[in-house]
């Protein structure tokens, strides 16, 4: 797998900020892809993580915007702002559920990377779900691990 | 832990297809295991993902199948098919559910591999979770990374 | 990024044990962050994993406690205690339940290293949660990978 005598470049870290305009998605596909190819692992995985409690990371459908639509009002019909149940309120009626969606959507995913790049399907994209109705600056650190 | 001298097999990519009939579960944990052993990694993990945004990929329990009958049943409850908060259906009622149940549950997870075997639990399964009530023909790519 | 003829320890595993009280979450970062450290590895993942079925870990906020009892309270909320829909109760009430919040929330996370330490937020945290009435002992395995 490693061809012999070649340098087995094992893992490499790197990252970006993602700016949000408030509560939404965006699409860091191609952000992750260019650390990939930069770090010249030809067969491994790239996780991506994002050191935040209140937006998340997924892989959705990339062609019809409906279904990000979509997803946010599903979303918002499981977990109200402002639902009465909630005690964790002092950033507002979003702080509560941005955790919750946090949670459930996770801040972590793994991707293969084959052939030098992601493997990832026709239809897949990488987002980050900002889950505040601010914008936040958001890290994303992309580890890539393989030969 | 690598042995002294002994070659380190840092990484294995492989893959096969699973062939679904519809809505319900496939279990994939054999055809896990036996890419692992192929594998030769000794201490790592297994990286599971599939390439599609209408599937996920779960651990589950593995011995009584009431437990998945119960879980499309509540799934089922929680996002309903022909919803019309939805207004991507082109495929059908079971269209944008299938991505919604495809983002809750995932397309990407990682077992820790030890001893040269999955080091699962009792009780645990690997499935893959069809989401559409169509067959398809599911990608999973499985990514060994260890020593 | 290995430095030249410095070794490269590609992998560590190792685990331990929680001893719950019943539903409710274990703070297990220092766990983890120990297992790291001991490791050697500077930059490359720690992934987690609970061997169960009945349990999940999760990245949470880590400051107010108000953030996991308004996180179980939404739980309790969408997947009921004793819903009569469900089939699988050999073990009681909380049976099946316990199944689906293991797979909402998952069994499996992965969390950067870098400068040899768990790359996590200022607000981040990581919890195995509990989710059966009565106590349990949960194994908790982590593979750390890279150089």
């Amino acid at each position: 797998m490693n061809g012999g005598a070649q340098p087995c470049r094992l893992v490499d870290q790197n990252g970006f900020t993602v700016a949000t305009r408030g509560r939404g998605f965006s699409e860091i596909t191609r952000d992750v892809a260019e650390l990939v190819a930069a770090s010249g692992v030809q067969t491994g995985i790239a996780q991506v993580f994002t050191a935040h409690t209140s937006c998340s990371l997924l892989i959705c459908e990339n062609a019809d915007p409906s279904v990000r639509g979509d997803l946010e009002r599903w979303m918002a019909r499981v977990v109200p702002d402002g639902d009465p149940m909630f005690r964790h309120d002092a950033e507002g009626p979003d702080d509560m559920p941005a955790h919750i969606r946090s949670i459930l959507g996770g801040v972590s995913l793994a991707v293969p990377v084959g052939g030098g790049r992601l493997r990832l399907g026709t239809w897949q994209g990488i987002y980050l779900w900002e889950h505040r109705t601010h914008p936040h600056q958001r890290q994303v650190t992309v580890t890539v691990l393989g030969c």
